[in-house]
């Protein structure tokens, strides 16, 4: 078995558990990574020898982003919607339906090439692992081949029937469907299920009922909620022992504390309130109350249609009150957790060889340099990008 | 003399001063490209024969960004800086005197090696035309060999001796410098003369005294200008019949109706205030009392470490209210203004061909879009970036 080293890492953040800070941060490191996997970490002048050599010349070595929420199949996009919000004019054309009938409309093909240039821009911006959600298809049809087409990409793929009521259907026998016939056809292909828990969308009964169908075929639940306005979706969340709740902007003291007992991790999507001009979710009070935060991107054409997850980390910085390190840990680490995963978002011996290479000196330059590609070089289970 | 097309643009944006909308938007359009500039522009059905021949897949190209105001020459970083500052702690070793520090210590090849990346970076995200300051060196022969390494990069070098009082120095001392000897020793690589204008570094008979000086000895003034707080900054820029004022963060409705009457642009750094957490100017404002307004990276260790203008005019449209189309016009048109060219920042007949192609159908993705680096290729007078 061939083996590598990456050596002259200037700052190598680990996100190792037993270490004494955040990240694990090691100086003047070395990786070595064999059969896709870490083999060794430490200090460069005690590497071992090994088949190749990367001489990362200084800069930062951090674990690859760990994107834990994202709507990848669709067709279409709401460029002329996005830009009438921003001037503030109306746009009646708009919506969720836009999306959905565009992509009922497309092709497998047509799909399956959508997402595989989305997850391709997600990877050149360092993101390793991405989850991927099902969601704008809402026939049994349409959400079976979402995903079916969104598990060529990866094994995170999330059944969101649930995602809204299609129009012209009644919300009991849509239900019926998503939690019957749907969810048969869906299950072969997810390993989550979510529920958009929202004054408009799915209450918490619905909820409830979505997820109790989904665990019953062995799909673990997760939940859009608390986005728009309070509501009862993370106390849900908790209440269930759920391991992500996403969104989290609006919440009560109650909520807080509820996520900090269970340990839920709160997922923040910070894309989104930067494309909706929405109030941004507090990560400093959730944080300082003990509770477990990752960042994802969001990533859909609707309300947040940036793939970049270091662009998430500087809006955690910026709006969110989170430190650089922080963020950094929420993006991998913390996205890690949030798909109930140890062995991505760490760079720890057995870990996956998911590196990125940061043209940076340290990973605080994913905040310091806003939406300047500093990604210089990635690997998936020690796959270089490209090669 | 070979010539180049670029055909099958689904939108191409010629920022065409003729053109009844503002972006002079072509639909399934062509460029054709010699001798550096563009030669044709029309329908991709009408394109005249070329010797080469790129098929832009429907894509949009847009004319290169003009980042009317950079500051790239200096050695350091100031990351821990901008940690504490975002985590809201006392930083008490950062500030500009420790750029001043490392610039001064850094050799020329050290100083243009940095320059050379970040222009290069800037490249790859688009930008074409960088004007690049000086204002890191303070003494005479670091300000002259600022420049000098500038030089090598742009045409449009700013002489920006006048950016504080040095450690140490007496203010009316060091005035005189800047206004003498210093001159004298830059004059020869600067095309422009700027001051920061703002209390605590030059108020308004210094930096008039400054300008003055430069405009002597052939340096067109512009200003750094009500960033911090009101000022006299912005009315001496319309008095004077500057070209640009920059920052203009904080205004007077004298301030502004000043600008709308002189013509003078109006040039916004959001990723100040993004990376400094200060509230954005108000570019709606600015733009419907009918001042002009360019946007720009104000890139630099200290306050605004992005070199993205993708971002800036992300920001413009998020946190300034522009529209995405005003954006876009302020990154290419009005840095262009901002510069006083017309070769640039737009693509007709005779302009530079500085064409960026987008990774998107539309303009309206750089802000429907953020962080994602959409740029797909890039050309400087006609020859392809990496060629
Ligand atoms: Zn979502
Ligand atoms: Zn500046």
């Amino acid at each position: 078995m061939s083996s590598s080293v990456i050596t002259n890492i200037g700052e190598l953040v680990t996100n190792d558990p037993a270490a004494p800070d955040l990240l694990g941060i090691h100086r003047d490191a070395a990786v070595v990574v064999e059969g896709g996997q870490v083999a060794w970490v430490g200090p460069a002048l005690e590497a071992p020898a090994a088949d190749t050599y990367l001489d990362a010349g200084g800069r930062a070595v951090i674990p690859g982003f760990v994107d834990s929420h994202a709507h990848l199949v669709f067709a279409g996009d709401r460029a002329p919607e996005f830009a009438a919000r921003m001037a503030g004019t109306p746009y009646a054309a708009g919506g969720i339906r836009t999306t959905v009938a565009a992509t009922r409309a497309a092709t497998d093909e047509e799909l399956t090439g959508r997402v595989a240039k989305l997850v391709a821009e997600m990877r050149r911006q360092g993101t390793t692992t991405v989850e991927i959600k099902s969601g704008y298809g809402l026939t049994v049809r349409d959400e079976a081949r979402s995903l079916a087409i969104a598990r060529q990409f990866t094994d995170d793929t999330t059944y969101l029937g649930a995602h809204v009521v299609p129009e012209g259907s009644d919300p009991a026998e849509y239900l019926a469907l998503v939690t019957g016939p749907m969810l048969e056809a869906c299950a072969p292909y997810a390993r989550w299920v979510d529920v958009f828990c929202e004054r408009g969308a799915f209450d918490e009964d619905q909820a409830r009922a979505v997820l109790a169908a989904g665990a019953a075929v062995g799909l673990k639940g997760r939940l859009h909620a608390n986005q728009l306005g309070p509501g009862p979706g993370v106390r849900l969340a908790a209440e269930l022992g759920l391991v992500a709740v996403d969104h989290c902007t609006y919440l009560t003291d109650d909520d807080v504390a509820a996520l900090a007992d269970s340990g839920t991790i709160a997922t923040l999507l910070p894309g989104v309130e930067f494309s909706t001009r929405q109030p941004y979710p507090d990560a400093r009070r959730l944080l300082d109350a003990g509770v477990r935060v990752a960042i994802a991107s969001d990533c859909n054409p609707g309300s947040s249609y940036t793939s970049s997850m270091p662009l998430c980390v500087a809006l955690a910085v910026r709006e969110m009150r989170m430190t650089p390190e922080e963020a950094t840990y929420a993006a991998t680490a913390g996205g890690a957790a949030a798909l109930g995963r140890d062995d991505v978002g760490r760079l720890t011996v057995g870990s996956r060889a998911d590196l990125v290479l940061l043209d940076a000196p340290s990973h605080v330059h994913l905040a310091y340099r806003p939406g300047v590609p500093l990604v210089a070089g990635a690997w998936v289970a020690g796959t270089p990008l490209g090669a």
